[in-house]
């Protein structure tokens, strides 16, 4: 199979013109540049095509109540807990739907691989579902038949805050113990491990004509919200589990080193709330005489595969620790905007040798775009100088460095090898009118919004085609998912 | 004629559900709620609609540019230089086009109602066009064919900072003297005035079926670019003349004093840059002990028809002296964010007395929602503390106070009397999808982008239908301009 792109953005400043991907089952296997004109048969990509978009930062739920926390006035800590009271109506079946038709948005916004950082695991009351993982499972469910990847991030949360139990809207965050928080992931990751190939290189096994999920066939014929079974997931290497911390706030020094120890023994992805808010640096001082990131240090937890979640508030101490690590920091920028969390120091993180990724978060808004300028606007508001990291920088943070963030070194960009994970943007928007080739990576950047994504490839197969998505009503579902929560609120 | 909205906001945090309006002419006759199917024969706006929005500062030709200044580092100072190279290439013809191309997609993103701050006036050596007022006209016409209201506001730009002569890139900004601006900017407001009513009781005096222009027929039998004789302005009651102060560095106080009494006298909106940036402040205090707000206030040009654009760094005196005035403050959040401005204090302002407006300013981006969240988003950033202006307040900015300020008292309203000027937003977009009508200001506000505009009306007729423009490949007039734009440059 050979797709020919108007032009291909493949790093740097510079859109090239006229390139030819060849594919085979869902990989790359060849790149030419400077064809003028598609050949015979060739799929046509019109306008600039990128690699597919990681949103390394998720919270799928949280799609449902986008707008309506903005009556009034509050801070981050009245925000939370209107979201406990969404997360208190989710169950494995509606968390199913509701999570599909985000990643539903995701997809027609290029999104082609999702970090879903998951803490709601039990029932509100705290005990166990039968299948203890049915809630992360239904999630993965929804992304495969979205046809996007996901790293499901099990997030370990056992307290309300430093050394208090948790309070009623978190209990069925927590396992209770970090032993039983390993046992459950254990066999999160095993199933899913022994299906999907939780390393390139066992994905590379996968014979390549399985490819993604496209899904239509799963929802139509499995009854609705019946969470999938490990072994369904045999045929399709789509699906990775990663771990987290949830913060300092709600895991212990040992337990985080506990987590730690689990994914680092399996190479897999660790990520964490970190310095969201100066209360959380406070605390963690008061409670240990440390900073979360330092906290996080001695726990073992800051190696390349760590990701650090907004890191809005670090000191210079906490970036030389992300930094010598070779971690990731991962902003996101319209909910750290809509949190009033404040403007992260990116520049001087960069600097300090750390790499940006960028997450859609508590999806106030679903568009990588925003996410990547945002990144750079709000520290021009910060810093009043422009310039501090240029558009080649910011759209490797929604490709390649997001997916290593997620545990796809092996998706992110356009080169031989890689996963044929697509996204392309119509240079016939009005936004993008206009556009020059030789400055495209900062047209895009600055300029571009989801609204302009126009086709989506997963794996070498059209998810999203002229706008629409393949197997998806996602306005409807969005629409019904969204209803049917409020009213299984309403319900008890 | 019957408009039936799905939902309209007529104020508030709520939208109401079926409501008609009559229209005779280019005014609001009657509003009807409450009202659940059409009327027959009645025209639908499905989703939600608002008044027509208005974007309270704009510098047109700046759309040539975006996305092609953010390589490299940089401050407001080296963005100019590059502002003044795009300013160099232009001329009447190539100025309509382009402006015409931008205003096209203003109408796509729902703008009703135009603030030109215009002040490239004459040829680059400074010399004036055999007709004067050529750029001025050039954009009034281009606002014509493109269906939006436009207040041309023509601003004094005297010297290239304070006490200096105007620097090469800056000639053809100004009129020499403020004399010769009063008699260029005489000519064109009497003659806009003579044939358009500059004033609201004038205008009623329009035949309403005059309407304003959806300009095929004028774009097709014109002469590609020749400027409009204000007598051809007759039947056209969508344009009004305004007056600006381009900054205190550009126009000195005797100066500012005597523009100021040309639209006190005329009672015309009056608007100037202020305190965009710090070295614009610390100049200001260098040479004459005063703020640019302090200088303005001397100069008499404080009143409720003065329109302050950015206001990024006020003192609290220069704060009461606007609240006191009743003035409006302009935010233009996407630029301030570009440019690295700063966060201006606008709930400061506000409390102050202040109303605000948003303006899309060098067009970074042209979406008015995003100007208006980006005001409550970034002040969020800076205070680190939720709602500080309400999404009725903002929706507000962007409406009925945004026209207030281009001296249109007489639209941005929903009400009996008022223009019919509308903007319906889809509910279908994945955006606005799971929208709620009792909190639907705020869903519009945080999550509608300039993409969800589906339906645009002006005076009663449609100037956008389904997403398309009613006369003109938008896409296709922005490439086409903007590329003649560059080949121009290189011609020179």
């Amino acid at each position: 199979m050979e797709i020919w792109c108007e032009y291909a953005w493949l790093g740097g400043e510079a859109a090239t013109a006229g390139v030819v991907i060849g594919v085979e089952g869902e990989r790359i296997v060849t790149v030419r540049t400077g064809v003028a004109k598609a050949p015979e048969g060739a799929v046509v990509l019109p306008g600039y095509t990128l690699p597919g978009l990681a949103n390394a930062h998720s919270h799928a739920f949280q799609r449902a109540f986008r707008g309506k926390t903005e009556v009034g006035r509050g801070t981050f800590w009245t925000w939370r807990e209107e979201m406990y009271a969404a997360a208190a109506r989710l169950d494995p079946d509606n968390y199913r739907a509701l999570a599909r038709a985000t990643f539903g948005e995701m997809a027609l916004a290029g999104v082609t691989c999702v970090g879903e950082f998951h803490y709601v695991h039990h029932a509100p009351d705290g005990t166990p579902y039968e299948n203890p993982n049915a809630m992360g499972e239904a999630v993965i469910a929804a992304a495969r038949e979205a046809g996007i990847r996901i790293t499901l991030l099990d997030a370990c949360y056992l307290h309300g805050g430093i050394g208090e139990e948790v309070a009623e809207g978190q209990r069925r965050f927590s396992d209770g113990t970090v032993e039983r928080w390993i046992e459950r992931v254990d066999a999160l990751a095993d199933g899913a491990s022994r299906a999907t190939g939780s390393s390139p290189a066992a994905s590379d096994q996968a014979t390549p004509s399985t490819g993604p999920s496209l899904s239509a066939s799963d929802a139509a014929t499995r009854p609705a919200g019946s969470p999938v079974s490990p072994p369904d997931l045999a045929t399709r290497p789509t699906v990775r589990v990663g771990a987290a911390i949830h913060s300092v706030r709600a895991v212990g020094p040992a337990e985080a080193a506990a987590v730690a120890e689990w994914a680092n023994a399996r190479e897999v992805p660790l990520h964490a709330h970190v310095s969201e808010q100066p209360a959380e640096n406070e605390a963690s001082q008061a409670a240990y005489g440390r900073t979360p990131t330092e906290l996080l240090a001695e726990a073992g937890a800051l190696t390349e595969r760590f990701t650090a979640i907004h890191v809005t508030h670090p000191t210079e101490r906490d970036r030389q620790l992300l930094g010598e690590a070779g971690a990731t920091c991962c902003f996101c920028p319209t909910t750290e905007r809509d949190l009033a969390d404040g403007i992260g120091p990116a520049a001087a993180l960069r600097a300090a040798g750390a790499r940006l990724a960028v997450g859609s978060d508590s999806q106030a808004v679903i568009d990588l775009f925003e996410e990547c300028r945002a990144i750079e606007l709000d520290e021009r508001l910060a810093r009043l100088e422009r310039g501090n990291q240029d558009a080649a920088t910011l759209l490797a943070a929604a490709t390649a460095d997001g997916h290593r963030a997620l545990g796809w070194p092996e998706a992110g960009a356009i080169e031989r090898g890689k996963l044929a994970d697509l996204v392309s943007l119509s240079a016939d928007s009005v936004r993008l009118a206009g556009i020059a080739p030789d400055t495209a990576a900062a047209s895009i950047v600055f300029a571009a919004t989801a609204a302009d994504v126009t086709n989506v490839i997963v794996g070498g197969e059209f998810v999203v085609r002229d706008g629409h998505h393949v197997t998806m009503d996602v306005a409807e579902e969005l629409r019904r998912s969204i209803a049917d929560l409020g009213s299984a609120g309403a319900d008890r």
